[in-house]
């Protein structure tokens, strides 16, 4: 006999939330996108968003899906940060179950279908995990300005940073300190500083589209930045691949560049991402949902 | 005759405002403090605090002054900044004149006497000018976090920085860190995102306190920190004094520690503030109105 219930794996972010849908027999039956769903900065949008994601999700499968037969496992930004978690766990759902873990955790498992292996992202932001023997080991991440080295934020907070020691005399003007200037339209400190004063994450990030030509025809200050960047997800792989055989994967807009400054010995060990971050997520609410029900079987 | 004049020197910041008041012979007459008056920040704040400051400084004197007897100098946070100075100079204020400048320019001023000289300010933030000349030139500031090199600020980034990629297995745990997590009360990298999601400038710089010791110890990590910062200082104090004879004020909380890393060409030419900020604006005020004065007089 068929189940009547269904499994919906959320990938959400600061800026969209994706879900699928499968039936029980792990058929694909829905995939929608929605809005914002970061926790840690608004709880309230992101459960929003969940829901919307969902049953956009439902109505793709023309089928007649209630709320309460979701098992539902969403990877969620904000998730590792604990008050946050704990604030979404309070929800009342209404879904049959809720399993909640990190977009990066999410990432992971979905690029090696929920076998072991590393994940390193390298985006707007940066950070790093390795699921093993059913635990996950983050690294890095933190966020912007304290964490998410060798991130496309760092990147463009650093070239901000040149320009500036460049149009103070503190070191030669060159091609980055132009781009970066006609970037952001103007020739003059005070002028980068005001536009920069309402700068986030993806404003500073949105330079690298900029600088990435200039590390195509090497740039000394730019090779540089990368190198410095490059050598940071160096050590990050070293920490997540010691002392076990797990595959890596590179995931994120800036993973291909990263990649090739790997050493040989650590890019031997990458491999392609196998499916989504929903799908990994989609992943761990069924392994949740089963490892329940057969502890409840067997009376633990 | 005694003149009807009064001279006022403000000297305005992110958390305070100082008023000066001097008759026309240069006698004191009274000083005062009130409340913020960073015009970037907020410029009525700003506006507010600074009539504030001058009526309380002319109700220490005990005289009967009105605000059309003052001549303002107004050397305030945020001045550098063109929108914001723009701003500011649409005000329709009740005093004789008002001449606006920078906290910086201010600073420089005092420290000189208005005479020729050069000053780096290192507190919570950094930033750098050389009066030479009648013209000023700046180098640095430009705030927190794409700028404000060496100040209290970026070393308790760094500090913060540090930790993280030692609680990440990437950097060897030491002193820096364990301090570091003491202040901040937790051994937990996602407590320190949490902590540290609500810290502005000033709770960065407040690390220095617990900071500064380590470095009197000569622990690695923060004796590196301080020696990159003042790498970065020696190089503004280079361009600074380049093709002049001007001396050199080192002001700020900081100022004491990069003083003792500077070679001994430039300690050579480092020397004491003669005056405050205030008196530096207030210096300003008075040459602005005499220039005026002359130039009306020569018809020019």
């Amino acid at each position: 006999m068929k189940s009547d219930l269904f499994f919906v794996g959320i990938d959400g972010g600061g800026t969209k939330c994706r879900a699928r849908i499968e039936d029980s027999d792990g058929i694909l039956i829905g995939e929608s996108i929605s809005g914002p769903a970061n926790i840690m900065r608004d709880s309230v949008l992101a459960k929003r968003s969940i829901v919307e994601a969902i049953e956009k999700a439902i109505a793709v499968s023309e089928l007649s899906i209630h709320h309460e037969q979701c098992v539902v496992g969403a990877g969620l930004a904000g998730a590792n940060i604990a008050q946050a978690a704990e604030k979404f766990g309070e929800w009342s759902h209404p879904f049959r179950q809720m399993h909640l873990l990190s977009d990066l955790h999410a990432a992971c498992l979905g690029a090696h279908n929920g076998q072991d292996g590393a994940a390193i992202i390298t985006g707007t932001g940066s950070s790093a995990t390795c699921w093993n023997n059913g635990v996950f080991t983050d690294i890095g991440g933190h966020g912007f300005p304290i964490g998410d080295v060798a991130s496309g934020a760092w990147l463009g907070l650093k070239a901000v940073q040149h320009t500036l020691l460049c149009l103070d005399g503190l070191r030669k003007e060159d091609e980055l300190s132009a781009t970066i200037c006609e970037a952001l339209n103007t020739q003059n400190a005070n002028d980068i500083v005001s536009v920069c004063a309402t700068f986030n994450t993806h404003h500073f990030a949105a330079l690298v589209e900029q600088i990435l030509p200039l590390l195509y025809i090497s740039i000394d200050s730019v090779v540089s930045l990368f190198k410095e960047g490059a050598k940071y997800i160096e050590s990050v792989a070293n920490v997540l691949l010691a002392n076990n055989d797990c595959s890596l994967a590179m995931i994120g807009g800036l993973s291909t560049i990263y990649s090739q400054h790997l050493p040989s010995e650590i890019r031997a060990r990458t491999v392609s991402s196998k499916s989504s971050p929903q799908q990994g997520a989609l992943f761990f609410a069924k392994t949740r949902f089963f490892d329940f029900q057969s502890s409840n079987l067997t009376g633990e």
